[in-house]
């Protein structure tokens, strides 16, 4: 059996799942895709080889052959699509964050569950290699007790500033941070409690008129008493910089790397090797497997382990960290939720 | 437009082959499977929804919609193969070696350049993103003068005895060492006049029953003078140990990595990372590159730069070594040509 | 001319100063050592053939002969030590920290320069030879303007408890944090402002019974804008973990290493190297180093680099921090001062 | 107890070791040094306050005082001071070669054999801690059976046309491999029975007008029927390149490393680290290390591990290489000795 899969959003993230689709996952058919744009629509459609096409993704949910939806249109209207699709009786993939706003999320949330419909959100990193060894590891008991989260996250180069605006990303920590958050809970297996954040503008200070950061320091308070740190930098013109640390009682495991291509130049320099340029090249396979996962979860009628609780956790810490740097005072959990 | 391929051949290169082409080559549509076992055959045209089967590859072949082919049959067959696939008008893309006979090799190549197709010989590593950036830095002369090349080639664990023998694999130096010279010579851009072999049967007593060996050492002398040695080994039980060196005059390169798994893991008993289980995780993508290349070739109608007198360079390299091997003395490639 | 140098304190400390002395410094005679300790006092003074042995230090300081003195006495007396030693006229080199009392500190700083003595304070990781050339990269601008800082301070094993008391030690982040202190300022060129502390004990429960910690993350703010943060650990089991990070507006500098012997091992179980043990086969060299530097101040008559202000600062950071912890809000360093 | 010391010869390596004994060797002084070169004595004698100098080294010898020599004359005369050295019943360390005439190495063994001295030959790389470990990892089965020897020998820059002439340095074989020829016996346990040169002059053409090489790979077959190559090179502009692999039934060991300073440095070219410069940065506490052990074994009276005998099989590799070279054939051991 192959699962027909309809495609909401044709922009950046839309296009990285068409891909992944097109050549990663045998076992669906990418039958259809929904895009207002519509440009952006054929292109995606041609390129990919997607037979229908609609401009109201609404006319997409009312296919008949459409098995389920992977969801990637703008941030701010996640929700709303996620309540729809449920209604629609459609299996729902969909990319971080759920919702910005924490009620909402609890809505889509009850909605999804009213409608029996599965919902997977798109926390790809829980699906690379590396990170999902580690956590294998740390349940296995290879380093004790976690009692230390580290996570590093920089971005190559600034956002738009239209995106970087508050109501579009959230804000850098929001934008950024969501995934560290995700990896802090799960690779830790705790709540995060508490957040006292730190940052400022300083490379780009274009992204102050819009009311963004560059750069900040997050640190975390767990529920069992551990503690974390994650960094997050809009200006690592080096490359793509995504490392994670978790230190236990009996060892420590160090996630991530910065070669992209296995040459190093020895020459009157040093010895040099290139980095990794962007989040494709770091997660590319990530992503189709968290497609796949979601597709077998179908097929094998299981629950996604990825969940709207998940994304709703993660968005809460950012606010909660935004609130922190807003208030320069630590922040809990307890006050957002 | 879809390039409609048949493949030839559904063992473990088979397979390869067509797990590259099912979900890893977009441009091209596998239409076809030949292999005589039937079980093989259904097997793997099932697995790949591959919609015409035979038992006969020159049934395939006579196929009006098939545009071109992938040979993956047994090693002595590949020219038999290649020479009937350019009777019947089909592009070539064949896995090496061509023969191991070079009389074979010559025949072949004059059969394919009479019938106007091409032929791209299935030397993959050329297409590994780190020794093409390899290539193409020493092309911009990124380390002068290349005087020395360096490489290891080690597999995790014994061939089958019966592949073991000389008749099927050509004996370890050729068999394992082939995709070593090609790149000596692509990437020194020299050929090689003159090799010396030492080698043992060291870790394996079972091999030399069928007349093997398991380690061996390879020095080559490069028509410029360069200097160049190879090692080889059957019993790298850590891991396959691909890794490969070219030093110049101003400056050096290493092509090659040990870690499959971006985790380290920190304990009491020291730092630990994983590493490369066996060829398709190391040269997965160059498998499906290299035949996207090829594809592209035939779209574009152009000629494959790995051509049939590349393959027959580096099986006439593994001809000598092995020879110098048996006869404990230099060998100069004259005496093979 | 040689420097001939009187040793206080013959613990832990003054044997690591005297073995660096006995071999590493050949500028210097270490002619005198005092202790109370007399069995501690003559076995350093038999190891390393020092002619002159004192139960009391202010012996030491009375000989003419003496030139300069390193003081490597309990933490609680450096700066009575040191104002001593002023008073004597003995140009001064003392482990830090100078006082965890910020009063006393600026009192011996002011005794310091009323003598007219040198004084160098003992954070020796600015000489050693990775430090340095981070510090110099970044003088040079090679990463452009730094914006953020990043430290990992993680100690193999728990400290003696009677050692660990807030009293003795001053609290795992003064303790251990203050070397990152310093760097922080140095490597940024700029003051703290603000810190945030979380912490807890959650590796080694007798710590809590001595009122500390094992575990801690460190959010910092300089007076420029630019975020930092430190993690501290006791538990690092697998090894002595010193590693520090600058993030510029052009790049980015990683100081530091895992590996202590190069030696890889290759098997069954993956790729394996040691670790380094702890703090003296890391910065063995930088104790000599500094000392070395001491001592050229003294030949040359020039004002140290690591000035009894730098102590006082780094120390001022460590006291915000503790506050920090223990009242669970961010601390101004104007709070402290 | 302290020994007495004397230092023959004060050129390149004769100041390695006055410094190394200077700062690195508590148990020794240094109390004479024996130089024909007038300004080189003077140099020496006071950079590292050595109270005897002599012109002419057997008045050194004649010395009652002086328990041991250091022998760091030009190697065309090392035998003959080691016998004087001998027949004055001085201990001897000895800078390799012992000679490059077989002959002259097996009187010379005879005559400290008769003397009753002892006399250790200055292999340091036996005593670097990596090489070290690694003998040690082996002795203990941490590999299994090693099958295979690999070494990379290079230089960063071109030795002098006057040394490099084959009368004064042995030719580039014997000068650089050496080192490679010692560890090969030591770490692989076994004999080489038989080697196999390719050599050319490639960077350096003034070479060839001295009748050297810059440029060789060289195959070795051990008495236990185990495989070997190393690489030697004089052009590695990047650094001083020294690796060592052991490939065994169970595992490998790789053995080296390339950077120098802790730091890494990401920009917008990559990730870039140091090289290690030459051989005192590579080498230094292994020269140290070598004489410690040297004097310890002249205090509890026991025998030197590296001796004459070792000195001699590594200079036998080393001549039956380059007659290889010279003759392009493989070269028995057997045929030299």
């Amino acid at each position: 059996m192959t699962i027909q899969l309809g495609l909401i959003g044709a922009g950046r993230m839309g296009k990285v799942y068409a891909e992944t689709l097109a050549f990663g996952v045998p076992e669906v058919s990418l039958a259809a895709v929904a895009e207002p744009n519509s440009a952006a629509l054929e292109e995606v459609a041609a390129r990919y080889h997607i037979p229908h096409t609609f401009n109201d993704y609404q006319a997409l949910l009312d296919s008949k052959e459409i098995d389920a939806v992977i969801i990637a249109t703008p941030t701010g209207t996640h929700a709303r699509v996620v309540m729809d699709a449920a209604a629609a009786g459609k299996h729902i993939f969909c990319e971080k964050p759920l919702s910005q706003n924490l009620q909402e999320c609890d809505l889509a949330i009850r909605r999804v569950k009213e409608s029996g419909v599965k919902l997977q959100m798109g926390f790809m990193r829980r699906f690379d290699p590396a990170y999902r060894a580690a956590y294998l590891k740390i349940q296995a008991g290879a380093i004790g007790t976690p009692v230390m989260f580290k996570a590093t996250s920089r971005d190559p180069k600034r956002t738009s500033l239209e995106f970087a605006r508050r109501e579009n990303s959230g804000g850098m920590i929001v934008d950024m941070g969501v995934h560290d958050f995700d990896l802090a809970r799960w690779l830790m297996g705790a709540e995060v409690e508490l957040v006292h954040s730190l940052g400022a503008c300083l490379a780009f200070p274009e992204l102050k008129d819009v009311g963004d950061i560059d750069n900040a320091v997050v640190n975390l308070c767990f529920a069992n008493g551990a503690v974390g740190n994650i960094d997050i930098s809009r200006n690592a013109v080096y490359g793509y910089d995504i490392r994670t640390e978790v230190l236990g009682t009996e060892g420590s495991l160090q996630i991530g790397y910065l070669q992209q291509t296995a040459v190093l130049t020895l020459n009157r320099q040093g010895v040099t090797h290139d980095t990794v340029p962007y989040f494709m090249e770091r997660f590319g396979t990530a992503y189709a497997e968290e497609v796949r996962v979601f597709v077998k979860h179908i097929l094998d009628n299981t629950q996604p382990d990825v969940t709207g609780e998940d994304a709703r956790a993660a968005t809460a810490i950012g606010i909660a960290a935004t609130r922190s740097l807003d208030e320069n005072r630590p922040v809990k959990l307890s006050e957002i939720n």
